[in-house]
């Protein structure tokens, strides 16, 4: 996290160098100053341009070098081929804080990137913070204070936001409802959200955190500023950005990593973010946590002037994890005189029969109030029309259902109509801020349930990672894997690594002829597997390097007898070193254990089906270390095969503590030893309380 | 289908009778009569009102009786009470059609129930065809007829719709975009979607149906209206309603079936029909059909004022399936010198940096133009800015993005646009009705997507049902299930159904005793799987009565003195006939083949991952019967157990056409047989070619 004072130089600086302005003013300029003027900055303010003279009635410099005092920030505002001299400058004069809003470096072409090193190296002689380049900047609209050059309708909101594209800057108003403080990262070659996320976490004037993000650097830094936050904060997260790198990254063999989405996203779940599929989404959960304080349960009223819209509503509580509430035998006494014979005085509560006969107003003035005052309600959602045209309408009930809610802060209501008004009836739902209108059902409900999920599961729900002890096999581990070359390790060599982190193996042992199989056999007991030893074959079962299920002495040497035989045909190259033989187990459910590095977040870890399913289900969960409990827990029930696993086949539960603990053992290994590219276990077979890995695979890096 | 001179009456008729019409008029009297005057309905309009008198200067009748010509339609606008008399009223004045506006009948009380009753037998006994009860009726833009007693504004759309609540009636507007023909058939007691569909397809005035379902009375007959139409038409169709009736009616052992709506799924895609799942995918899909006449293929063209918003674009693209365009040569060429040095002149094309060296009017023409040129380009997704005040907003460039598409009617723009004007914004896109707004790129490209999947997969896919020769074996297993009461079939008679309908079970024979069945193992050769055969037992496995894997006569003996033993045991009430006696057979991939009997669609016939994965998966595709080739193609296809019956396990595939045929078998038994009420294979054990029943259960009705 950047240091408080520098942070406040950035969004709060008492003076500002403009670098570069152009002296066009007025329509489609452009013009950074012609902003922050209009904007109604109070700090001082340096325009810079080589040509000198006036803009907008202020003074310009020639050069950031002749201003009177070292300013807190510099915004570069020129073309990008102008922004190494000046850059250079800025260090010059001893400035902090640079914004570089042009495009055309990382992201441009050759002559780009060479530009950008030249920056990096600029700014570690000064000691210069850069954001960006290719970004607006930023904008505090507690102080007015705004680095875009681009004009745009700002409805000040109690909304922090980082992002690394204008669309968050300009666009915000319709994508967060405005902005407190935003800080556009843009190509974040420097100042990054991890530096960031803290100080807007602890901003009392902010109530939501929003992110756009489209890349990261450094994923553990990130994860640990994110866990920070959202344990203070609600955080929404929009992910954007195809994944065509993320699949190389991905499984080399099976595939199972499918693209890096998967990883941000198992890094968002552990964080407690809240990670939204569009900017409609991101809208509608930046409003509900900025209107509502909190919400007590999942239990939800609905009061509706239509029974058709009434079932929309069930629907969508059940799509998204709210419960219809139950209505209490004093809500139901108050409301029933309202309804016919023929009404049903229940939630969804259709109230258009009780508005027939005892006036719309009266009824659903009198059924909401009840609704508030119902303890089993948690939250309504109110659906009336919006059909009428203004003079005809007699069914606008916007004024009631925010006075009531004005009397009731702690229950949120969010509303939707229908009818060709809508959008009207929307900016008279929301006129106070106590009652929040949504474009359908469904993300009304979605909302609300991001306010329970948020309150109830994620905030102050910091947890410390799982502590395991320094583990003893580290250094026997640490010996083997400097022993060998990059690429997989011999099959002894990886469960030696394995047994030795304490995750075991079926019971094997390597026999350099048929003599010593035998006894082996003896000392292991029948039925075993036997795989072939050579460092030069890796796929054993295509060369007819594995054999299951050997009964007996005669099957094993049938077997020992026949696999060299076949070998020799096959692969007449392969030096033969002998056989691992290891007990054959059959009995339970195949589990992979695995990891992966991935290129921002390192080691990932992975579980799910194994065997012959790893493939075709793609049933797997994955989680970034370090692993809290509720990680490991969580990463087993993410997955189908947790459910073979409680019991679901009759076959007995399995020890999933037991199961978490090799997976933490899973990660400390791969934590420890950097060297480990991917590993995989597959198959760990599970079966009551024994797990023992029938076959593993350790590939190590360069 | 309603014969065309009845639909006429329905939608077009020439004179209505508004039964029991309220005399009080103005604001909040909900004076149908008021609403079909304010709308200008030409026809003859008769009030009924038992007091008689003048309403809106319209000559009152105390009875329908009274009126001077039959009617072609009457509306019963009075209260529930007083409906049967008036219908009675009706009844003998011949009227042949009647809406019945009330509620309380089949979605009242126990007194509702018996006066809906009450109207089926007089419906009956005048020939009369009723909409509703529950209804607001008909709504007919190109006439200027409504039957609604609520007021609402009225923008006419090239739309037909069919409802089943008011939301979607005086909702129209915001949720399908208006109306061109409404029928809202409330509680659908008589009247259905299937007897009007047929009229809306071939309609030429109508470029779209929507169709709003809460329920369905006939499945077979809804599904075959709706295929007609939507080989004509884009159908549209949002199902609501929460499905606690589903999951009973749902599998009996396994829950495979999980709740109807998977049924109900299932006939919206043999059907071709498209399924949204909000109000807002409705009006989206709504407008795209209403809007364009069609798409050349998936190739999308980007044009975006933001990099981070071409992102979006791609990330939204590849959600729905569909492609970004390579960009001819030509194009580029024309293109790249807008471009500086470091641009992308590809697509996404992020058209900033061109704009700010060649104009952002001057260059956003020439990329369009380009891009609306490309034959490689089959739409284009166009995204600008609206975050600048009216008075600053040089980047308005709705104007020329329609004047562009009115050039190239037949390549579909679509907009999307950021910033707080978005709104108005999207009115001024849409004022030619050329182009598109969305209020998200995601929502853009689902809507060109739906209109993709529409034009080329969907309509005029019109194919005719796997035609079977009726089956030589029907009269064996009719005598079969007369001699059998309603439950479980014993498991020789439910494999000798399976195979008079020539699906292949395991080989098998019944044994006595232990001599008998030492004689069978000789002709079948072991390995062998024997079960007890009790009709006390239903659940073998749970007291022993299956041995699997038996090997030798040795073993034989063991295991039927053991079974008989065990279950003596535990079951010393049953019954003992002897055992099953069949071949063991273990290699393979296990499927289930099933069927049941849905309230709405009869047969369902189920496909999927068998044996102990059918629950843990849920690995399960359905259809109903009558199916066609690429229903069978389609529901093997939806199943990730698809995946090794294509081979991927390397265990080779397996011949999916002899697993169709016997899916095609399946369901012709059960259509042929109404007493099988559910029954299911599984396994089904394939292999390569071979395909056999290892299990199989067959339950009769009543």
């Amino acid at each position: 996290m950047l240091p408080e004072n520098d942070y406040q130089k950035i969004i709060d600086p008492q003076s500002v160098a403009l670098v570069g302005v152009t002296s066009r003013v007025g329509k489609g300029s452009n013009n950074p100053l012609e902003v922050l003027l209009e904007w109604g900055y109070q700090g001082r303010i340096y325009p810079i341009n080589p040509k000198g003279g006036k803009i907008l009635g202020h003074q310009v410099y020639k050069s950031v070098l002749d201003i009177p005092e070292t300013p807190d920030l510099a915004v570069i505002c020129a073309p990008r081929d102008a922004v190494p001299e000046l850059f250079e400058q800025c260090g010059r004069k001893k400035v902090k804080f640079v914004i570089i809003v042009a495009q055309g470096f990382f992201d441009g072409d050759e002559q780009g990137k060479m530009m950008q090193e030249g920056l990096f190296q600029a700014a570690d002689k000064y000691g210069i913070r850069v954001l960006g380049p290719n970004t607006l900047g930023v904008v505090n609209n507690f102080n007015h204070f705004c680095t875009s050059f681009m004009r745009f309708m700002n409805p000040p909101a109690e909304t922090g936001i980082l992002c690394q594209s204008g669309v968050f800057v300009v666009g915000a108003p319709q994508v967060t409802g405005g902005i407190g403080i935003l800080i556009d990262t843009g190509n974040t070659t420097d100042l990054e959200f991890s530096d960031l996320l803290g100080h807007l976490a602890r901003d009392s004037r902010l109530k939501v955190i929003n992110l756009h993000m489209e890349s990261l650097r450094d994923g553990p830094k990130f994860m640990e500023a994110a866990r920070d936050t959202a344990a203070l904060k609600p955080v929404i997260v929009y992910k954007t950005g195809a994944t065509p790198s993320g699949s190389k990254v991905a499984g080399s063999h099976t595939g199972v990593l499918s693209g890096e989405d998967r990883v941000f996203d198992a890094a968002f779940k552990q964080c407690g973010l809240l990670r939204v599929g569009d900017v409609e989404e991101m809208n509608d959960l930046s409003k509900v946590f900025s209107t509502f304080k909190g919400i007590k349960g999942n239990r939800v009223g609905v009061v509706s002037i239509s029974g058709g819209a009434a079932i929309i509503a069930v629907d969508a509580c059940s799509r998204y994890g709210l419960q219809i509430a139950s209505l209490s035998s004093e809500t139901q006494d108050r409301l029933s005189e309202l309804f016919p014979s023929w009404g049903h005085c229940t939630n969804p509560m259709d109230m258009w029969p009780a508005g027939m006969f005892h006036g719309y107003h009266n009824s659903y003035r009198r059924i909401l109030e009840a609704f508030m005052e119902d303890p089993g309600i948690d939250s309504v959602i109110c659906i009336t029309g919006s059909f009428l045209d203004k003079e005809g309408d007699f069914l606008d009930t916007t004024g009631l259902i925010r006075e009531i809610a004005a009397k009731n802060p702690p229950k949120p209501i969010v509303a939707w109509t229908y009818g060709q008004r809508f959008q009207e009836y929307a900016r008279e739902f929301e006129k106070e801020n106590n009652v929040l209108y949504f474009y359908s059902i469904d993300r009304a409900a979605r909302a609300l349930s991001a306010l329970y999920t948020y309150h109830h599961h994620l905030k102050n729900k910091q947890e410390p990672p799982v502590s395991l002890p320094a583990n003893a096999g580290q250094a026997r581990v640490a010996k083997v894997l400097a022993a060998n070359k990059p690429g997989n390790l011999p099959q002894p060599e990886a469960f030696q690594i394995l047994e030795a982190y304490g995750i075991p193996a079926a019971r094997w042992a390597t026999a350099a002829n048929f003599e010593e199989a035998l006894s082996l056999a003896e000392r292991i007991g029948y039925p075993l597997t036997m795989k072939i030893l050579s460092p030069e074959i890796v796929h054993k079962s295509d060369v007819g390097g594995v054999r299951v299920d050997i009964g007996n002495d005669r099957e094993l040497q049938e077997a020992f007898t026949a696999m060299l035989r076949e070998i020799k045909a096959k692969r007449p190259d392969a030096k033969i070193e002998g056989a691992l033989i290891q007990e054959h187990l059959a009995q339970g459910t195949e589990l992979l254990l695995g990891s992966k590095r991935d290129p921002q977040f390192g080691p990932v870890i992975v579980f799910g089906s194994g065997g012959i399913f790893t493939e075709e289900w793609n049933d797997i969960s994955l989680r970034i270390p370090p692993l809290r409990k509720k990680d490991l827990v969580a990463m087993i029930e993410d997955t189908k095969v947790s459910k073979t696993l409680a019991g679901a086949r009759g076959t007995g539960a399995v020890d999933q503590e037991r199961l978490a603990n090799y997976l933490a053992l899973l990660a400390q290994l791969v934590r420890d030893n950097p060297s480990i590219m991917e590993m995989d276990i597959n198959p760990l077979l599970a079966h009551g309380n024994k797990m023992v890995a029938l076959d593993t695979r350790i590939a190590l890096g360069e």
